[in-house]
């Protein structure tokens, strides 16, 4: 699979879909999720064309790579997540339902959260 | 809250507590949940004192961040889900239940996942 540069996360990051955002910074872009699974719902994507963690992780710099998983734990903290706890998850292929093809990590909090899976 | 070196899985890294492992590098430990929610669940820790994510990515190099998070997809790939897809969880503090004090990654697949949250 190549990166499609119209996918809707890329849209929403060059402000052609609006969203709610609540973050940015030079590695990361994080706004609220439209079908909310949890009190605070927000998705956190990489600056950069990678589909996958993987893509991510093995194309993108160290520096990168630290910098945007160092800016997840400080939007979860600007959420108000630090002390109740959160969860992050990212999605990955069929069998976990990856539905846009932009890396992406979902921030999860603001109730008890209750087991890994359904 | 300081780094507890006995907790579970410091000791599970240190071989005093036995596990299934699943693969090793210098970035990372993996081996079976002991309680598996899904039909593969690997738990992928890095080495060095981490409680949480926030450690870290705060306090690890860039290369070792990179370096843990290429091994994550590295396992998920060993373990025959890059095709079938997998998900990837890591739990902060109460409302996730955190359960063990070293920063963790779930690796879950082998299955049709459902949604994030029960």
């Amino acid at each position: 699979m190549t990166y499609d540069p119209n996918n809707i996360f890329a849209k929403i990051m060059r402000g052609e879909i609006p969203c709610k955002k609540v973050y940015e910074d030079e590695f990361a872009f994080a706004f609220e999720d439209i079908h909310p699974a949890a009190p605070v719902h927000v998705l956190v994507i990489p600056k950069g064309d990678y589909i996958s963690l993987h893509d991510f992780a093995s194309q993108a710099s160290g520096a990168m790579v630290k910098g945007f998983f160092d800016s997840v734990t400080k939007i979860a903290a600007q959420l108000g997540l630090e002390k109740s706890g959160y969860r992050i998850i990212s999605n990955h292929g069929p069998d976990a339902a990856q539905s846009v093809h932009h890396f992406h990590v979902h921030i999860l909090g603001g109730r008890s959260l209750g087991r890994l899976l359904p």
